[in-house]
């Protein structure tokens, strides 16, 4: 199983009056680490086609938050999929500073043709989105 | 059991370029919520004592994304507690516009005391803080 | 002259390290006071029409920060209107908190179709407009 | 004089329902931008001293929007030292992409000893921090 590594770097602006990154930003480091996961594998969350384009948006978010993290802390985030089914996958995000885990988080995303006035239709993942998200599947439990 | 309400309206810096409120918002309303709610119980999330003020830091935070929210809409949240143990409490939302369900959301908080550096120390929820929210809680599913 | 008056409530994450809200917050609040100010005329900041929706992107925006605000602060926003020209207009919005400026800031937007792909024209402030934002106009300095 | 660069990658929590970037991310982006130039001299915007940190707090920030940026668009971000007084500093940042001026920022921090209870005190910049900012101020206009 592949690991997809990003590095967030914690701004000032991520942090709240208890000193550390808010809970909420967490969301916004796993959307930024799918979008640049999305990247490294030479596409966008965004596939533009000729009739309406193909993303993802989320349909749960999670996140367990196991230790605090501070303004210029560098953090890695690691990506792997969890699962991907015919019109959704689930993406796992762990993040660490220093070694540690500090928060583990999870989305899941449907897979939809984006319509006009922002109607969305779920549609099967097209097998170019789907083949290169393979290696980063976790292996199944043994049963 | 109670439940209480607060109005969220959707700023144009809450939404995407998808056009809708992005998810990340969904832990901020939550969280606003939160403390709309201890406010109403006459209190802060953050109460202060002589030796170290007391607050509810978020160990987990999760949401269901069901429909969209757009710009100018006015959201209703509704919390509950689902939950109160003796050191950490669980709160629902659930999120609805003209009448429809568009999110759900679930925190859970573990009171603590805030000591110098940042340190956090988990004590248990005093009276003053479990006694009002307890109408609150959810009646137990039946067995 | 007519003074448009909001109120922020400073929610926890609008706040930072600093233990004070973010400085770029407060363009956020402007912008959610200058919208609140179109609705108090029965308006919206995007007005919809047949051809091309009107809304007005900013072109600037500043603001001087003269003492912070914190966590559940509740603060005056007094929005006034600086000057309207043919096609742009300029706000001033003043925060206050228990009576003292705290910040001050200036935004000026110009008024624009929007067209399809995210291009924008700008055009003359339609009259139904301009009409109710006049009595907001501070009055001009005698010469 | 020396111009300090850095990129900024459009994230798709830095867009709003118009498709762009929304105008208060740009402060945010240049506080950042201002973070990374501390670093890349070798320091950070929080000096820790063992009386008190030194830090500087903004009193004002301002922005001119050109042009509008997109999701996954990679800005340039070009800061020169504007001026260097005796308390405080000023940043101009230039935010370009592909090669045309999209924003154009500006900053004015005091530098400040942070005292207990969030006060502040504001001093004379340290020689330390005031050395190397030096190169990268704007040359004076001709007289």
């Amino acid at each position: 199983m592949a690991v997809f590594h990003h590095q967030v770097i914690v701004e000032f602006s991520d942090t709240d009056a208890a000193g550390v990154v808010h809970f909420s930003n967490y969301l916004r480091f796993m959307e930024r680490v799918e979008h640049a996961f999305w990247r490294s594998l030479g596409r966008s969350v965004i596939t533009e086609a000729t009739d309406a384009h193909i993303s993802f948006p989320r349909v749960r978010a999670e996140c367990d938050y196991l230790l605090p993290a501070r303004f210029e802390d560098v953090i890695d985030a690691a990506l792997t999929v969890e699962n991907i089914g015919t019109k959704s996958v689930s993406f796992r995000v762990e993040f660490s500073l220093r070694g540690r885990a500090i928060a583990r988080g999870r989305m899941v995303a449907v897979c939809c043709r984006m319509l006009p006035r922002g109607k969305l239709e779920s549609i099967e993942i097209p097998e170019m989105l789907r083949k290169p998200m393979e290696r980063f599947v976790a292996e199944a439990p043994p049963a």
